[in-house]
This record gives structure tokens, sequence and C-alpha cells, in this order.
């Protein structure tokens, strides 16, 4: 077996340095450490496996990062499990592990650090918001020539790479399907503006009944945080104003359930109940009753292509060098019985 | 700034020694390693986060594997999503990061590299199998004393630190209700033998059953892999033998919902359809149509447990310094439409 010293006598260094090296320890030359693992290379020297990942400056993990909320069943939330298989699927085909990184809600990530210390080869992040910290950790990420990318949210004015949804429009698929059907007093439950995909489904839901003539009603826009909880809560407020509602958009299922739950649980019977749309075409949709319309959104494929695009990138490599990633794929409206208009209801 | 001369002046190694404990690299005597360790320390030298992690043998990642199965997508499946994220909760409170590993169905992994890489410090094993190669990669980890732990899975005749959960006595429940309403052929549709949670729900079918003084028909027991399509596909078989049946408890939701769906398509009407019994109590139960009685599982307490379990353990510590873990969290059968037997059949 080849032994360090033969090593360095071939690259013409001390020991140590083979180790500095191999261990990416401590500033070095460029030159130095060129000649080093060219040497090492040459030689068949493998010291550990753990030194020649660092060598190569590998350490085999692509990092995911998502939101972090205590007693939040993460996991099991439809959009995170179907992004995650897509992303897992990839990662395991190209020979990685995933490491999932947990953020705190108010507490911006040092995302490089995750890099520096080789944590991660490459880096995935879910959920991000656009608020000042969260934004000057993509910049410092970007700044570094990391390679990252984000999925399902998109910054004005940066130039990050993106792959998302087009929200918009799935957005406006669901209004013009109730408009269609004679709708005209449409609510919007919309998720946090804080998320692209949040303004987004406004700017769809806005165009759609704009081309309709219909004027923006702001008592008929209500705000939820994509979680069923906050879709009853929702129905207290809607309840009240049932009269000026003939059809309702969700920003996700979740809140779909919640809300046709929380109207049911307020004593609004089948016959009263306004049309619904939902948003993400979970699971859920199909199962529950009456089977929900929802938007589908191919988040596994999301997955997927987030996570070819970012270990297919140089990691630290100069920024420009890099085509940029701008992906948005198609959503598709799937109509089921929670959107059809009963003739005795209208007429 | 400390710098690496003063750490080796003080601890009376060379520099070279120096970065050799702090990288980890290489043999070195015990004495040395504690000696450079404490001049560091002493000085306040930290010349790296990645050293530092090194030298505490640190890697911050809790190993989570998983089995792989290309195109299922398993992060969406209730029940690893629900252990994830009992799991991911509990790490996240200890600061540290998940590292999600897939495993190839037919190859057993080196689990073992994984803490010589220190890619984890501690270990979870979800999936695990009753099999030569998966037995002896599992032996090799407690032989070398790394912190690890099974979830859902024991092993005869093996002292491995588990965390499950009472399948007999949850096998038995479902049973027994069917039985206390009348039914006396209950069919069992069951997940592969080389789970042992699969031979837990046949013991608890088989006591059930043998309380009430039933023979055992092994015309009414199948099988099928957990998946939806699995309860489908039983259902061809089951249908031709549906005048001996009047229950079936299924080991899965997914198969159980599979199985209605399966034997609707196949002309059974509502009144022909047998009494069902699912199992995991997954969100799909409580949506589908009829809602499907269930035996509830602790999944994300499990995730939970055993998180806190192999994080309290110590890594490569003498074997039987560590409390063997054996947790065994009860079960609890949820009734709903799917399992009240309609009068008019039975009569």
């Amino acid at each position: 077996m080849t032994s360090r010293k033969e090593v360095a006598e071939l690259a013409g260094v001390s020991e140590a340095t083979v180790s500095r090296v191999l261990n990416n320890v401590g500033p070095l030359k460029e030159e130095t450490k060129l000649r080093v693992l060219a040497a090492a290379t040459k030689l068949g020297y493998t010291p550990s496996s753990i030194a020649r990942s660092f060598a190569l400056r590998r350490s085999g993990n692509l990092g995911v990062v998502m939101p972090y909320l205590p007693k939040a069943r993460l996991f099991s939330a439809y959009y995170f499990s179907e992004i995650l298989s897509g992303i897992g699927s990839k990662a395991r085909e190209e020979g990685y592990d995933l490491l999932m990184l947990f953020r705190d809600a108010n507490e911006p990530m040092d995302y490089c650090g995750l890099f520096r210390m080789r944590k991660v080869d490459a880096c995935i992040v879910l959920g991000a918001k656009e608020e000042p910290g969260e934004l000057a950790a993509l910049r410092l990420l970007k700044e570094e020539g990391h390679a990252f990318c984000l999925i399902n949210q998109h910054f004005e004015g940066e130039s990050f790479h993106e792959v998302d949804a087009d929200h918009v429009e799935g957005s406006w698929q669901a209004v013009t399907h109730l408009l269609e059907q004679g709708c005209t007093r449409i609510a919007f439950l919309n998720g946090p503006e804080a998320y692209s995909n949040s303004r987004d489904r406004m700017r769809g839901y806005t165009r759609a009944l704009t081309e309709a003539g219909i004027a923006l009603d702001p008592t008929l826009q209500f705000e939820g945080n994509f979680s069923r909880r906050s879709g009853v809560a929702v129905a207290k407020e809607m309840v009240t104003r049932l009269e000026q509602i003939d059809a309702i958009v969700a920003a996700n299922d979740r809140m779909a359930i919640g809300l046709q739950q929380g109207l049911r649980e307020l004593g609004v019977t089948a016959e009263r109940m306004p049309a619904i749309v939902g948003y993400d075409d979970s699971d859920a949709a199909e199962l529950t009753t009456p089977a929900l319309s929802s938007v589908r959104v191919p988040f596994y494929r999301l997955g997927e292509l987030a996570a070819a695009k970012v270990l297919e990138m140089p990691d630290g490599g100069p920024e420009a060098s890099v085509q940029k990633v701008r992906i948005k794929l198609p959503t598709e409206l799937i109509i089921r019985a929670s959107s059809q208009i009963k003739k005795s209801r209208r007429n």
C-alpha cells in the first residue's frame, strides 16, 4: 500500500503538507494542492474514505432546508412529502444522501456554513419567504458561488436558481372554472403574502375577475397559513357573509377542507355550501366528501428537477459560468364534485 | 488568535501532530491525542468548525435508514412520514440534522461505514427485514458499539435496541371486534413475512381465532406488500371466495383501501361488501367512504422515542455499558363504518 511518505516525495512536499491537502486544512497554494492531489491519485493513495471525500470536497450529501414548526408534522404534509420524494429519488439515483436541515421560523440560516463545513455539496431550499434575513442569507450563498436552488419561491429582482410551478395560471384556471358556471361573488382564501406563490395566486385571481369585468371586493379576501385549522378559523368570518358568496377558491387543499368542515359545523347545509376549489390536488382531495376540485401541481417533478439541476452545478465556481435555472411547470385544474354548481341553488 | 504552533508547543508535539489530532487522521496514541486536545481547549484554539467537529468526533447528523424503492413515494406513505416527523422533531430539539440514507432492497448496507466516515453520530433503521445480509450488517454495528436503534422491527434471539408497537395486541383487537359482531369467516391480508410486524399480526390473528374456538383456514390468508395496488390485486383472488368470507382484516390501510376499491370495481355492492378493518389509522382512513375502522399505531411517538434514545447513547463505547432499549407501545382500535355489520347481511 502506498504511504503518505511516497506521496510527499513524488509531489516534492512534506508529509504534513500532504495531510493538510488531503484534509483540506489551512491556507494552501492552489498549485501545491494540485501537485499533491495529482501525486496521490497517481499512486492510488487513499488514506481513508473521509480524507478522500475531503480532498474531493464532497460530502456526498444533498442538503434540503425545510421550515421547522414545533408539533407540526412536516413530513406528513402532501406538499413537502411529494417534493421530498422527488428530491430523494433523484438524489438516490445520483448516489447522494439527503441531509434534512430544519430552519427556525424566525432565524435566518447560515446556509454558507453548511457548505464551508462540508455538510452538503449542494442545497435545495423549501418554503423560503420574502424576508430581509432570508434574502441576505440567500444572497450570500449566491456570492460565494454555492450550488443551490429554490423550489416554489421566487424573489423579484434577484437571480437565484428557481424551480417553480405556474401559480398565476393555476389560480386563474380555478377562478375561471367558477366564473364559467355563473359564479360572480368568488371569495379567496389565500396563504401568507410573504410567499411568492401566494402573491402569484392573487395575480391569477385578480386577472380572472378583471377579464370577467368583475371588480375586486376586498371583503371577499381572506388569509390563512396553509393549515386545516386556519381554514376552520376563516369559516367563522365567512359564515356571516355567506349571502354574498357563491364560490370559494382556497390556496391549498388543507385550508379548503378545513373551510368545508368549519362551515358544516356552523350549520351550513350541503345545499347552501358555496362551490369550493382547493389547490395542490393532494391525496385528501379525492378522499374527502364531496370530492374536492383542485389545482394539480407537479410537486414530485419539481423536486426531481431541482435535485437534478443542483447536483450538476459546480460548487464554488464563478457564478457567471452557471446557466440560470428558471423552471416554471404548468398546473392543471381537476374538477370534482365540490365545485359543481347545484341548479337548485342558483335559481 | 492562537496559532497551531502555540498548541504544539504547549502539548510538546509537532505542528503536524496537532493537525493530525484535530483532523482525526492516522493512528495516534490515546495519550498524545488527549494532550493535544487539552492544549487546544486551554488556548481556545479553533482552527475551523470542521476540524473541531472531527476532534469531537461529531457530525451533528442523526442518520435515518429507509428502504428505497424506485418510483415509490416513500415520504408520502403515512407510516414513514409520521415516524420521520417524530424523529425530526426530537432531532431538531437536540440540535441535530437528519441524514436520510436510502437502502437498496436487495443490497445490505454498510452501516458501520456511516459511522467510520463520520457521516452520522447515531442511526435509526426503518423497515429492516429478517434477512441474512441485513442481520449481519446490524450485528456488526452492535459489535462496534455504535449508537443505533430499530423501529417497528425486532429480531428473535438478537439484542438490538428496538422501539416498536404491540402488533400482536393490535391485530388481536381487530379480529376480536369482528368476532364480537358475529363474524366467523375472517380473511387476513397480511404483509410480507420478513417483517416481524407481519409475523406479530399473524400471531394476534391466530390467537383471537383460537380463543373463539375457530380453526385457522389457510385459504383465508392472503399476502400483499403494503401497497394499495397489492390490495387491488388480492381483491381478484378474494372475489371468487366471497361466499366464504364475512369480514377482512388488512395489515395496513392502503391495502384495505385497495381491497375495497378492487372489490367494488369487480361489482361487489355495498350490501355484499365484507366488514373491513385496516391498520395504521392513517389520514386516509377517516376520509375514505365508508370510513375505515383501523388500528391506531403511535408512529410519531415511536420516532420521537427512538431519536431520544439513540442520541443519548454513547457511540463506540463498550456495548455492555448501555442499557438495552426495548420499548413496545400500545395500539388502539378505532371503529368506523367499514366494520359495522349491516343486519340485512347477517340474517
